[in-house]
């Protein structure tokens, strides 16, 4: 991707772990809710993305987007998740086609498919024994009105790649922490993203050659119960960690 | 179900309909977006889906909602189905959970799925040796931003379901027109809903015994590209037309 690429929610968990991984393999153009305490070293926007005007400006000569702006918490009330996330993500879509932006990368969420997690299926599903997959092609099931506003992204990624070819790529985005995965918290563990792993998916996405994907966005935890097989297969994913390798917070040493 | 069942767009083509075909068969209330020419002979609200007061009066005692109302157009403007149908279907299932009201039918559409009509599959897809099908299963394609306003409808009532246990039924409504399938339009009786078969479908639907469901709203027409056995199997649908009896506006007459 020789073209700047428009990462939105650059200052949020994400933006940040996506700007220490291949910050310096793109030449980003960064979109902030809020101006940055410090000063950015890429070119960057301050605004809403709901407002056409600011969006409009930042989208100029844009190759791809990494839309991860929205309201980030699960228990964000309706009015927030409506116009933050889905008036917003259609907002960023229609400014993307009318600038012939070529791919755009969405941050979806776990929690599009959370009610999948039923009182029958958990904490087994989150343990390494049991065999439950999701593999991106169901019908949503949110656990949350954040989750629905995620799946609603995707949909309307889905039109926006049918009527106007935009290549699009979702990725669920599971848990995602700092330096070692959740303690005792399964359901965290099974769905593990470490920083260098959530960079690598993102540069993946923004790469490889596809029309649109819904895909998993987790480590290759042996607890999981989303399927990486497709990120492996189109996007080239390469996860390098795996929640089971900690114990606590310590990294289990490879006995061999 | 002998508690009120509420009808929003109940002034609209497939709130006619219905009323028409079962309107003697339920104790209804009816939600108009404007005042009706004639005045209903039910108790009736006239009022905005998105506006929290009206419909918390026209939710009182009720125990089924028949949620039609909302932008019909399939051009509608994003703004418009953003409030009209997405935020308006979201206020209807907030007041109904809190009101226990025990089961939420939706009017999704046709538009919801239309993207998979892609050039490659029509106009074949249209045809009655096609085997092509869709079952109500399938991620959304939405063919326009109504039908992304819509898939986003089906979504809601999938986390209302699975938070609060409210029986959802949405019905991909079809082609509904008046008395004969549309002429020279295979697209249209493809997909065509006779008004008596709209009426029984959303009966059964109001009876039935179920959890979540999403089926499709068509008579059992030749030319047919979406399943109706799980509106047959689950609902109890027992379709009375076929658009391939007409030839052009006349009725084709069985030879034996």
């Amino acid at each position: 991707m020789d073209e700047p690429v428009l990462l939105t929610g650059a200052g949020g968990q994400v933006g940040r772990a996506i700007l220490e991984g291949i910050g310096d393999q793109y030449d980003w153009r960064l979109f902030f809710h809020s101006q940055p305490d410090e000063e950015p070293e890429a070119e960057y926007f301050v605004g809403d993305v709901t407002d056409d005007e600011v969006v409009t400006d930042a989208m100029a000569d844009v190759g791809a987007v990494v839309h991860l702006a929205g309201d980030p918490r699960k228990t964000a009330p309706w009015d927030s998740v409506l116009s933050n996330n889905i008036d917003g993500t259609q907002n960023m879509y229609e400014i993307a086609v009318d600038h012939g932006v070529e791919k755009f990368v969405f941050a979806s969420s776990n929690h599009a498919v959370g009610a999948f997690e039923t009182d029958e299926r958990t904490p087994e599903m989150y343990r390494t024994h049991d065999e439950f997959r999701l593999d991106g092609s169901e019908f949503p099931r949110p656990g949350n009105l954040y989750g629905v506003s995620k799946a609603t992204g995707e949909i309307l990624g889905r039109y926006y790649h049918d009527e106007y070819g935009i290549t699009v790529c979702n990725i669920r985005i599971g848990n995602l922490t700092r330096g070692h995965p959740p303690i005792d918290y399964e359901r965290g563990q099974a769905m593990w993203l470490s920083h260098r792993d959530c960079a690598q998916i993102h540069a993946c996405a923004l790469e490889a050659d596809y029309e649109f994907e819904i895909v998993y966005g987790i480590s290759d935890n042996d607890r999981k119960y989303y399927s990486i097989e497709r990120a492996k297969e189109v996007l080239g994913y390469r996860p390098m960690d795996n929640s089971a390798e900690w114990n606590g917070d310590e990294k289990v040493a490879d006995e061999n």
